[in-house]
């Protein structure tokens, strides 16, 4: 039995600015609960920041939940005995995915996020695999028996790795994306019927892989609405004008939905992520054939130009101000970790979607891959919920898309060239010849290689 | 979207003075649904019966829920656009049952319950399955959407003929078995800490067939539940005194939980059903080798003379007194059923143990067959919760019973008897001789063939 | 127990002039089978003309295997207790195959085969599933415990409607394609080695899907021709002179290998089918971009008007020769009919490559779908041989086009327009709009509306 | 490529004066083959007597296969670089043989070989489990790639235990039971039609684990096998007289098909082992009973007296002679050794029945246990054949045994006590009380200590 007043929480990637800062501002509002959160990051003092930053919050008399927060050098340290591990990092830095998102455009590629799978993707889970083999080696050696979640990107990758290298492990992946899908339902409940809905009470059936899940059924109280979802999109045949009512990431340009209702009207299944995502996953000449196609489709390739001089300098701007005295600002984070912690304390049984093992949850897709399916939290347990099969011209799209995670998961871990060439190769968007593909990677793998333990065996193991 | 103040509930076995009675007292306290149930019976009285109780408790002033009640001579004028089908009839008579329970012990074979395995199982479901045949083509053609609940037994038998003839059905079996062993965990708070817990505050994870079901997690809130059990085992070494503290069925003699705390100490898992139950699922010579042997375990073998006389008298009382005038006292039923409705209506998610067809929840049993497990019930849906692999000790006792019940439901919807009889020479407790088993079958065979449609197919197809 | 001196075998198709031929010819060489072939075709008088040629082949006495050939006007005639069926149609004629491979150009989309795959594979494939369903259920009706083999394309679609609407038949396909990876291994062992091989010692490992089948083993006595094949391709940067030594069908240009040996520098498997069929099931930016890249990789589009005025053409020439009394000059066939035909009678066991329901053979592959891999034959019996997991890159190409085939042949029973579109749109060669598609489709389906008992149902149906 | 004339194979139990005779003759029957034979075991005596007479065999003049035998007294010298490696040991001594066998009569639990199930085979499986998990990391070691063949019971724990400790291990279990069961059908042929059949003239359809096998197709030439096989079993209702013509082993009594014929009139299906092995298989009251009943069945009960006294009395005294100089007489063994070996180098492929992982070969068993199928021998390659469905009664019985063989397998790993007695105790003829079955288990535990490395862990890990 866990003492719910002294519980420890690791944090991997403590120095975060985004999701550090909301476990921080939930923990706060949730009086339930205390405890230690040990803050590791390879940016020591960009935990120690958090340090102050937390312990500043915590010792306000207006908060209720009074959690002590220490940076650590040393993984281990911050591991050791931990009941939850939280893991948000940044795999490598903005130059290594300048290179990802970027340099394929020579090739005619282009990228909206970077961040999942594609040429970007692929080469981003080639230097992320081996630092969640080392996450992984150290839950196992400091607390096997925590909960570990993560909310970094390539999402399924990070996951995967970590169940590959340690099978015990009790983890599961974490994305708001699909909040976005059902907001978007509380938008259309309220434009044609009036009806102001709370995104918690849309009920939905969730499957797929991270960034391209779908739901085949969703209700609010007795109403169904996918009959409606399906007048909404011929009601809006260029998109709504801006899916993300409160928006929680500043783009340059939001999305309008475009994409999504265009899928709507290919498969007649209503695609759970954002537009940007969603490109991503489809053949090269879908969306993202050029730059035209892509301001056509109503959404923007975000730069990371953008991310390094809007996005980041907003955040460390906001953490200056909080080092130098401004009072933290508590919010509505929509966020859920609290609501999870507190779940598989036995504090309250809970069910949202999460990424985790197939254990066929989704029947025709292979067992062990890393799904998007709903699951049920109850005291120390996270099982999944049966979502049915995936229907046939949705996991025509789906299953190249594991096999290259899979493939890129067995290459990280061994640094087989062939094998992660193979899935670049093969990848949806990869309109380009063989020669230029073997081209593209090869600088591509060259740009990333400070973090790639397994460079050398990439080279060599090349295949003549 | 259906209108929640004009449902239609269909009622198969109108006539049960039991789940029926249930099923009117539970509608009565709900305010928010009315509509109207369609009384079916192959007595036609005991339908009406139903149609005067219940119609004059809706009369009531003080009735919250009202529903108008209404018997119905044919089967397709009750089920006709209903939304949801409840089910619970006696498959043929005790006359029958009389045969399936006793004649088995001229050959020294025992059975404390003897409706769902083992010889009378077998027979009992022989005659079971061409009825369940018929209700799955009436669903078919009057309400192939409606939501379908079983309480009959063989429970597993009867949910497997609806899916086997009707493969789109909506179909559930509820068993109150589990319920149990989550009071027996009640008491034990109560004995061991002092803790009063309600029985739906405990939270377990369970996977089985019907009655030979299995639990390998519980909480309540934050105590895990599963070491006190075990601690609780030791202390009883010869059980607790009376494991159903309010029993809703007045036995003879109530066991005290021996056979399930034997099991716990063979297997080091709980067993979640009543002692009678789980005894007819091992091996003959465990625990119904001899009265003796079923003495010395603390249960009884429930004759069906004491469910003529007993049992059933005393509900023909009570329905005579109800039909004189005597007004119908409201109580806590703790069954689900108002609950189900609900939940499936979209007006409360909620999660609780089902049987219905494996679809991985249990991986390492066959997919189809029907099992019991955790489901999550929402808006129109009800999905099976993984429940994770059975042990392997377990799944050894449980897939011949599965074997068992796959043959009995084919030999029935064909009339094959060597399938038949194979599960029948094969069931756990024969423990005669081939040409006593033979001759056994044969006999009880006869017994039962007024409710036997293929009776002359299985004599035909016997083999020389 | 057959009697093997009065065998019947059906012949579907049994006007043909390519496969009917070729079994005559294999038949008339064998002596220890006899009995009669009767042959149907829409085409009455082509069987007829079959008719004559066999029965002057048989009464020759230089002829050991002697067989009555009779056309038959009706199916059924031809089907009622056949031992053997054999199909080989066109299905529709090359006014729609016209359509079929030549529209599509208009949208910038070749295709090399135009029979199997992608627009052309589809539309044939719509039209063909209705004449396969006629023919399962007229083989459920006349002789449901025949072996039947089917030669006609789509192979992989025919097979499994054969099987989607009849499940207990006991049909495979048989396709010549893999032996031409054979005969390429042959030449090589003669080149590097002057080794003088024999085709059908030969032995190899196989998976995939008919026309996409790939080998991952392969040895000549105790030679490993694997590390072989990988030197050859390196030897051989452009390809072989010509793929085919005795081309069995004179294509206006033969494919030099390239697509194959492009396939193995990337994914290090050998691809096991002509280069034109392989092309195919690439994404459509590989080898069929335009006709330049085509030309590059050294293989040809093959004309529909090249079938009509050449081959075709041809085949009717000989055919009247053979009518006006010419000897039909006997042949080594290369193909494995009398030998399957002997094997199944009990006669000689025998392992070669079929197309046949995946029972595991395949695990990553779904269970069900019909994939090519080894079987073995013996009496009365074709066992498939375990092929192990198919490379991850490769199931990603392979996945979707398994989805596009169930999909349409699901379409083709019930005339599900968003189903069959769904495959179209989604294809891998698809490089243009949703939209264009959509016009493409509506064209190519108008096109051959003849065949297609559902074409109102089609256009019904259709989404709004 | 292996140069065949070069080969090395490694024999652990190279002092085996049974199978590794049987080897010495076969290797000198075979002229296409040479190399050396390396010999280990741990009566390195034996193993020596081995090498002096397989010498002696190898320099007569009238020897076409010449092999160097080679004794060594460590198992990495025998195995370093060997091609194959075949296993026969007895793993403990008639000692703790006779514990096994005859300590349950005590309890009333008769055994009638006592290697592969049951309380015997549980114990004798504990103590083989550690030796196979060193012989499995040897090979790792010393030869990766090499083929083993093992012929040691428990014949499915011992392969079981190999792939468990060694995945990629290319290892199968070679049991000729099976051809048993062919020689009966060649006696009936010759019986009921004159015909003289040789026994690999028969062709069948094999399922089941080791010594629980079943044939559902059989066929001689273009004859069907079973029905004929269905008369035979009605026309001798007390069993043949003798099954085994040529008795490779010369029992007290031999069986006479009894048990076989009542397993075909419970199952319709041939059951494809001897009487003595299949009783073991079958609930405690069937065939072992009692010493009546066993009589009655007219099998026997095979003392390890009789073991020692007679059986190996014979093979010392026959080692003797051939050690003082008498010639090695060549016979004709009726093993597949050496046309295995000649397959695997792709001189020759074959099919014939083998113990190995299910791959899906028979689809309703559980992946990855060892069963009994037909496999495909070609060059550097044993593919299973798929073998269908086992029947639904058949599995009843089977999956227990499985059960059982996965905990054992688990347990001698681990020294899992509970585990271990869990499988005990649920054996199915374990006809004692749950009291008993733990005297017994622990006096049988005791009685083997010796061989059980865990034997303090066992103790230790007992739940209290």
């Amino acid at each position: 039995m866990k003492n719910i007043k002294d519980l420890k929480i690791a944090y991997i990637g403590g120095g975060s600015k985004a999701w550090a800062r909301t476990l921080m501002n939930d923990l706060a509002k949730e009086e339930q609960l205390a405890g230690t959160v040990l803050l590791y990051d390879i940016d020591y003092v960009a935990a120690k920041d958090n340090e102050t930053i937390g312990n500043a919050l915590s010792s306000r008399e207006d908060i209720k939940g009074k959690w002590k927060y220490v940076a650590k050098e040393k993984i281990d340290d911050a591991l050791r005995g931990a009941d939850f591990v939280f893991i948000s990092i940044l795999p490598g830095t903005f130059k290594e995915m300048e290179s990802d998102v970027h340099l394929p455009e020579e090739y005619g590629i282009y990228q909206s996020v970077g961040d999942t799978c594609g040429p970007a993707g692929i080469i981003r889970s080639l230097r992320t695999v081996p630092m969640y083999e080392d996450f992984a080696l150290a839950i196992k050696r400091c607390c096997p028996n925590a909960w570990v979640v993560n909310f970094t990107n390539p999402m399924t990758v990070c996951v995967r790795t970590l169940y590959k290298v340690f099978p015990e492990i009790k983890a599961i992946g974490c994305c708001h994306e699909v909040f976005g899908t059902k907001r978007l339902m509380v938008r259309m409940l309220k434009e044609k019927y009036g009806i102001q809905a709370q995104r918690d009470d849309i009920k939905i059936n969730v499957f797929g892989v991270n960034h391209f899940t779908w739901v085949n059924e969703a209700h609010f109280k007795d109403m169904d609405l996918v009959p409606m979802y399906a007048e909404y999109v011929e009601e809006h045949p260029n998109g709504t004008e801006e899916e993300w009512e409160d928006n929680w990431i500043h783009l340059p340009d939001a999305n309008n939905a475009q994409v999504k209702f265009d899928l709507y009207r290919r498969y007649n299944i209503i695609a759970a992520a954002g537009d940007r995502h969603l490109a991503e996953f489809c053949p090269g000449n879908w969306y993202l054939k050029d730059k035209e196609t892509v301001t056509k489709f109503g959404f923007t390739l975000t730069t990371v130009k953008w991310r390094t001089d809007v996005f980041t300098k907003e955040k460390e701007d906001k953490t200056k101000e909080l080092l130098e005295g401004k009072p933290f600002e508590l919010y509505e984070s929509g966020e859920e970790m609290v609501a999870q912690i507190k779940a598989l304390l036995g504090l309250g049984d809970f069910v949202t979607n999460v990424n985790m093992p197939n254990n066929g949850q989704i029947p025709n897709l292979p067992n062990d891959v890393v799904v998007e399916t709903n699951a049920y939290f109850s005291g120390d347990s996270i099982k999944p919920i049966f979502a049915g099969e995936m229907p046939k011209q949705i996991s025509g799209l789906t299953l190249p898309i594991i096999a290259e995670q899979e493939a890129v998961v067995q290459a990280g871990l061994t640094g087989d060239y062939d094998l992660a060439f193979g899935a670049f190769v093969n990848s949806p968007n990869m309109t380009t010849s063989l020669d230029n593909a073997r081209e593209m990677f090869d600088r591509m793998l060259y740009n990333t290689r400070k973090y790639l333990p397994f460079y050398d065996e990439y080279i060599a193991n090349k295949k003549k």
